[in-house]
């Protein structure tokens, strides 16, 4: 990795993209003590992303502030070339398009530095078919946040085949240095690994609508209130490791691995998404809402999201 | 309702069954103000069943006590007989045997008041198949809760076919009036519905390992540092319901719909719990632990665990 800089030597991001991923990551990284030049070629593109800003600064800053962490090192430009002119890490978020993200690779390829490390937001798409005929594909690679990134630990780094290893590992580096929790994906999959783990609990939650076992309210509860807790503390596998008590991981097995593959042999169904079963799963969380406004739930949720947080770096 | 008592008038509660989740229930009890009378026929269930109140008292108090609550009000009996003597309530928590709790049920049913409510914490089995000819079968429910009981809210409340509907209404308002997150389920299902949904998750994060995605621990914080965070504020319904930002559900679904679907029709496959793969997930579990007993790791959830409730608590 000697070709890449330290990665506590990055003084200067560029962002690629303003939209709500783009100006979430613009936000983290100014918290975090950077020089952001951001570029976006939409209507109004400046004086959204700056809202934007504004408006998650006060959680950033009760989430702590980096030395020297201040909005004011935002600068917005006009072209992608001078977003990403003397930037030591780049990050994009442009539309989930391929044809629009290779016309912007292209662009950026002409003119990035040899050492820069050049990390997509991309959900939905790979970066073995973004990097295709690139210059300089070895620099490119996945770093895929949760949304909202100023807020969200998780950034799921994959490499494409054309992307050097050690600028993955470089990007696991550097993501970690600003605090964030990168994950290494060994393998290129659709949708990456969180979404799809996410999808999969999401399937049977529609399957229970769907086939009316409860209300949306109490479904959302059946998580919420129970498995959920735990999920903020601890992932799947070591929830159940914890599950077998003293007797650990393997005594958990034997107790309830054969009633989990009875229950998953009675959840082999995927729903399909008709209009019907949208107006049912739209209904049912309209009823749960009881009246709140879409801004009062995201209030809501962003205020408990935010004391989590602040509860997890208090613990360790 | 008229036949059954007024949930605030309940007094006393019956404990049939000791082990883990017994136990827990008696310590939530008891912190809720309630004379307990537990009774379980292993050896040294007494002494067994007052360490796990000792231990989680602390817990209990930390989260708040209800007037009057006291470990001495637990009385341990020698038979369900007087465990149920007098009872307004019962939680059931005995192995997980038809046979066992059949001729458990058959005693109780020979002396339970004819306004009290029986309430199953049994995860695996059905109250249709539980209450197959009792004479009081009416009053008997499934109550059944999320380990541990003496944490976390939720309760999964399911009548049988012979159940009282009432039966389950009331089952609701005890339940919600001792403090818990009560749903109702509409219909019977193999392991209720939480724990569909929390093997639902497990089959992909086990799928993960299985194809080599990532590492255990990167798989695990693919969701409790990202996905995670927010199942523990919120349902799946509701975050869907607020992913779309102003744009609503509807919007939604027309953006991350078609994706969604695409990712489902790539995870159809359900793991086989082999030699080979428990080990794999066994020994990635280890690696994550990092050296770290059973002990610390359940203390470090359990800690965390209790911040994350009172902060629930505190923000309503």
């Amino acid at each position: 990795m000697a070709q890449y800089p330290a990665v506590g030597a990055v003084r200067k991001i560029g962002i690629l993209g303003g939209g709500t991923i783009g100006a979430s990551w613009s936000a983290f990284f100014l918290s975090r003590g950077y020089d952001v030049v951001a570029w976006d070629p939409g209507p109004d593109a400046e004086a959204k992303l700056r809202a934007f800003v504004d408006n998650a600064w006060p959680q950033l800053t009760e989430l702590g502030l980096s030395a020297g962490a201040a909005v004011a090192r935002l600068r917005f430009v006009a072209t992608p070339e001078e977003a990403v002119e003397g930037c030591d890490f780049i990050q994009e978020s442009a539309p989930e398009r391929l044809d629009i993200k290779q016309e912007l690779y292209a662009r950026v390829d002409a003119v990035i530095g040899e050492r820069t490390i050049f990390a997509s937001s991309t959900s939905g798409l790979v970066m073995s078919d973004l990097q295709q005929g690139l210059k300089n594909a070895a620099q490119f690679v996945v770093g895929h946040p949760f949304n909202p990134p100023h807020l969200i630990p998780l950034v799921e780094v994959v490499a494409g085949k054309d992307s050097d290893p050690a600028a993955a590992d470089w990007a696991m580096d550097f993501y970690r240095h600003v605090g964030k929790h990168p994950i290494r994906l060994k393998k290129e999959l659709k949708g990456h690994l969180a979404n799809r783990l996410q999808a999969a609990l999401w399937r049977e939650a529609i399957m229970a609508v769907k086939e009316d076992v409860a209300s949306v309210e109490d479904i959302d509860a059946a998580m919420a209130q129970g498995p959920g807790l735990r999920l903020a503390l601890m992932g799947p596998h070591m929830i159940f490791g914890l599950a077998g008590g003293k007797g650990g991981m393997g005594h958990f097995y034997d107790h309830i691995g054969p009633a989990m593959e009875a229950w998953w042999e009675t959840m082999q169904e995927t729903p399909k998404l008709d209009a019907g079963l949208r107006q049912k799963l739209i209904d049912g969380v309209e009823d749960e809402a009881a009246g709140r406004s879409i801004d009062q739930l995201e209030a809501e949720r962003d205020d408990k999201l935010i004391a989590l947080l602040k509860m997890l770096q208090a613990k360790g």
